[in-house]
């Protein structure tokens, strides 16, 4: 497993999930869930520290991972939840597999 | 007005939105309200980048000001129609000093 | 020009930057550049920035891509003066796309 | 130890990181040193995550806080080594004291 494929999973885990976000926002209007912006929150605030870390190679970067991979199952998990909205499950494809070269970083 | 008030103004604007964030989204559980926290996010976002591009002395300092004073203005405005939330008024009065420090800087 | 379009180029360019910094800081040692270390930090925060806020197509994208195109306009220039290195060169080719896509969502 | 200690903490180490990181950039000019570079970045990426995680109590904060409390470990002791330098010595203090809060954080 190399290093930049990492950086380019968490990347678009974190378009992704920032994408959802808004999907969230926008559609459910009056009624959203807290538990899942939560979860996108989380997911997208490590994603990000992640490439910050890998891309400069810091000796911090493999336990980052872990608790990144922790941040998108969970995302996943609340993704998966919600079957029939397409944004939805597009997310929880992305997040299952960054969370996959996460655990895989994260055990270097 | 120097930059070192500004750089701490965005930064106590920004560590008072995430609070509220939190608020907003334990609070209202199964209601969150979308424009709320898309302000909020805003506000983040913007305080976030400002703090970064001073801190450095970056020459697109001002005019990221002159759009974090908007995001500033539009969450205070959202905060203030809570009145009886202690969190939301707090955050209402972070926000328009916030505001008006980054409006001074934009000018400059 | 669809906002998804620009989500994507300041995504690649803010990883790339990332990279690009790492690539810097690891080739130059004691002798890193501060203008071009200044360079591609603004354009690392602006990209960052422009993805939070267009993600959840918020009314402040428009002016904060201006402020983006500007970053990515100076980091290409600083790169575009490292001819013989293919990362920086690189780099400059995606921060020049970037820019190019930033000044169109600007000017809506 | 409350939460709202460490959201103080990593708030101002963030902050006082980022000035730094200005005050190496301009003060070095040619000569700017990698490995501080590294370190102050390593710092204000992770006070950033952290702050976003214990605002909303995310379950994931702890964890987070252990690997904030070694980023600050490390860039105290970047800046320790400059014991002449009075933004330095400021930014050693300030990392030192978030070490501790983190490392009292991550331990519950």
């Amino acid at each position: 497993m190399d290093m930049k494929a990492c950086i380019d999973a968490c990347t678009e885990c974190r378009t992704t999930c920032l994408i959802t976000l808004g999907h969230c926002l926008a559609l459910d209007g009056e009624n959203v869930k807290a538990d899942r912006i939560d979860a996108l929150l989380d997911c997208i605030t490590l994603c990000a520290s992640g490439v910050d870390l890998m891309a400069r190679n810091s000796p911090l970067c493999g336990r980052n991972c872990a608790v990144c991979a922790e941040a998108c199952g969970r995302c996943a998990e609340l993704c998966e939840a919600t079957p029939r909205d397409v944004v939805m499950q597009r997310c929880a494809k992305i997040c299952r597999e960054c969370e996959t070269t996460c655990t895989v970083m994260a055990a270097h």
